[in-house]
């Protein structure tokens, strides 16, 4: 049992250590303010930003001037002292959004060069954060014709930002000549900082050239007030702006590993951007354990990033859960040897686990019980393989989202 | 180019260290042969027998007393002075595949303990080397019945183990009291002793029970004498048998790493026995090739194996050039960074490359040159995608076929 404790612990400090208090507070601790003449406002966006606004108010108590925390309906806790609290629509922006962001817009915009804005932005920032520059009636319409034909996340962001008021680095136009930090809980792999939250202080890569490319290839029809936005550049720079990335499935791969060493593992981080199918990405680390079989080191491999689930069947289960489970198939007559894989927000799929863990026994065990687990792979019903040899892993709602970490552990 | 030039050395490095030959001469180089009293008896089967027992003539000049070589149809490459040379059917056996086994048996069957056979076997082993012990209609018999229903190569061994005069440990027995060298070149991932050629000097870990269980399963109907074969225990014990596997993948892996750390690179072996499918392995060797975008070392990742090919189109390609397309995707915008994928043998798939080879430039040539990578691989068409960026292998027919290896190569 003491690979599978082994696992709990990695499990549980990994997640602690992307919390949005705990990255916050690393973040802003970094990022040593300078002790200026000026005041200091606070601007928290996303479904963390209660959490990160409070972090940062109790760091910073009694020098922020004033604040705004924009979030997810039902997402915040409670009052903060000098803080106004938003709750809006996600994923689609509602009035709250506008009214919301509306308010954030009136506390920057007439600041001065001594003053400083702390940006928290975490995920699902792009709906909450955002005051259209077009009519509500058009947005709509653009909208859903992009959904109608499929754009990718990218192809929309391009088109988003340039009829939003506040995204693709325009937020930190307003804000200017304010020096703005901003501490970034990154939801996304790579974290690319233009795509998260539509990046409202990062100047923004793309181009109107390619906004009209998208127009073209999607045949997409503009009403009349997005052409003309359509032609207006988003900022290429922004010279006010330091950013700091935390909470990333960066720091989530490092804090496994450094917990691995702490329990004597030699850890090895593959990757932090995976992206493959997830069962057989529990293959290719089920063929990395067999390697390491015959090895005499107590070692670990990990992997973090956000694998895909192809659906052929109508199971339960999730992508972490798939991936432990194909997992199983290659490591079986392994010895001491676990394979895990957890989501960092606790919920993997529509289930209540974060993930599953398995082992050189699991494969027989199943079988034993008259599991198969090509089958149970096909009908993607993961979660009730994984009951039926305990292995799934339980942490509850963890309250951050920073994707998800596999990992092998061999203890000799 | 440095890097190209790397990849092609380390290609031609790894597959010089498993061709027969080399692997011969290095196994009995640690083999150690005994200066004995008794006599030197040779038995090669497979597709490499007359190459394995070309050098072993060689090497051991003069002290040889008898060999024999038994191939498939157009392998054999002349006389060699001493041996028996035959050639038989591959892979179903034939009357020239019972008469060659059968002059093999005579050959060893009166030895004394003081006697030596040095056993050479490759692929291609189980049908070349094959006495049936019952009669040939109920041999076809039952191997059509298990191909109708589809029985695993597993269950279709533990089958015909039992109804061979030579498979399973069998040939052992039959040379007994004389000593057994046997020197394997593997053909199959994991290097399983009792399937490569149905481990003719090596114990069977299968049993009659599981016999009988695959003919219960199956509903396989059993002529009266194939009844009887199945109550016939094989040997659990193979106490003359000395055997050095040799030419395996792990070899090819391990010489991959010896070539890249001559070329400076800090080579880490992930495995030696990926199956995962071709495109997903490419993907996430595309993902541990970005986790290393900014470290400083000149590093190498090496994964041995056979990877799968999923086919949804009908275009030219094969698991590795697949392999090395999918990562291509995958490490756009990476620098100084190549994912290379060769078979072992020269040829992948039904084409006249051993391979592909990608960098952090192919993706975006690609794109210049009208090519999707998503659609030409749902096309299964590798090779003209490839083709089109400079990115095949050609290596021409190795001589040997030891599974695949792929490697990332970063340089600082």
């Amino acid at each position: 049992m003491s690979l599978r404790t082994d696992a709990d612990s990695i499990i549980r400090e990994a997640i602690e250590a992307v919390l949005p208090d705990r990255a916050v507070m690393k973040a802003l601790g970094e990022l040593k303010l300078p002790d200026r003449d000026g005041k200091v406002y606070v601007v928290a966006i996303g479904k963390a930003a209660w959490q990160m606004a409070c972090t940062a108010q109790r760091l910073l108590q009694g020098k922020i001037e004033k604040g705004v925390v924009i979030t997810k309906y039902g997402y915040a806790k409670g009052e903060l002292p000098g803080f106004q609290i938003f709750e809006a629509g996600h994923p689609v922006p509602d009035e709250n959004s506008f009214e919301a962001t509306g308010y954030a817009v009136s506390m920057v915009k007439d600041l001065k060069a001594e003053d400083q804005v702390i940006m928290l932005i975490s995920g699902g920032g792009s709906a909450l954060f955002e005051i259209p520059l077009c009519d509500s009636g058009s947005l709509q319409d653009i909208t859903k014709q992009m959904l109608a034909c499929a754009a990718d996340i990218t192809e929309m962001n391009v088109i988003r930002k340039r009829i939003s008021a506040v995204k693709g680095g325009r937020f930190a136009q307003i804000a200017a000549p304010a020096q703005i930090y901003a501490v970034v809980l990154s939801d996304i792999i790579g974290s690319p900082l233009d795509m998260i939250a539509s990046g409202p202080v990062y100047p923004d890569a793309s181009t109107n050239e390619m906004a009209w490319e998208i127009v073209r290839k999607y045949h997409l029809k503009l009403p009349e007030d997005v052409r003309k936005l359509l032609d207006m550049e988003t900022p290429k720079q922004c010279g006010n702006v330091t950013t700091k990335i935390t909470g990333s499935v960066d720091e989530l791969c490092d804090a496994a590993a450094d917990a691995c060493r702490k329990l004597g593992y030699e850890p090895v981080i593959l990757t932090s951007s995976l992206n493959c199918i997830a069962k057989e990405a529990g293959s290719f680390l089920a063929a990395v354990a067999r390697k390491y079989q015959d090895s005499k080191k107590t070692v670990a491999f990990i992997a973090g990033g956000e694998t895909v689930v192809r659906l052929t069947g109508n199971g339960l289960g999730g992508r972490n859960q798939e991936l432990a489970l194909a997992a199983a198939q290659g490591i079986g007559e392994t010895r001491d040897t676990v394979i895990f894989s957890v989501g960092s927000d606790g919920t993997d799929g529509p289930t209540d686990v974060a993930g599953g863990i398995v082992d050189g026994h699991t494969a027989e065990l199943l079988k034993e019980k008259g599991w198969d687990i090509c089958e149970a792979l096909r009908r993607n019903d993961s979660y009730h393989a994984l009951e039926a040899c305990g292995g799934l892993i339980k942490t509850g709602p963890t309250g951050t989202n920073v994707n998800d970490v596999a990992c092998i552990l061999i203890k000799r």
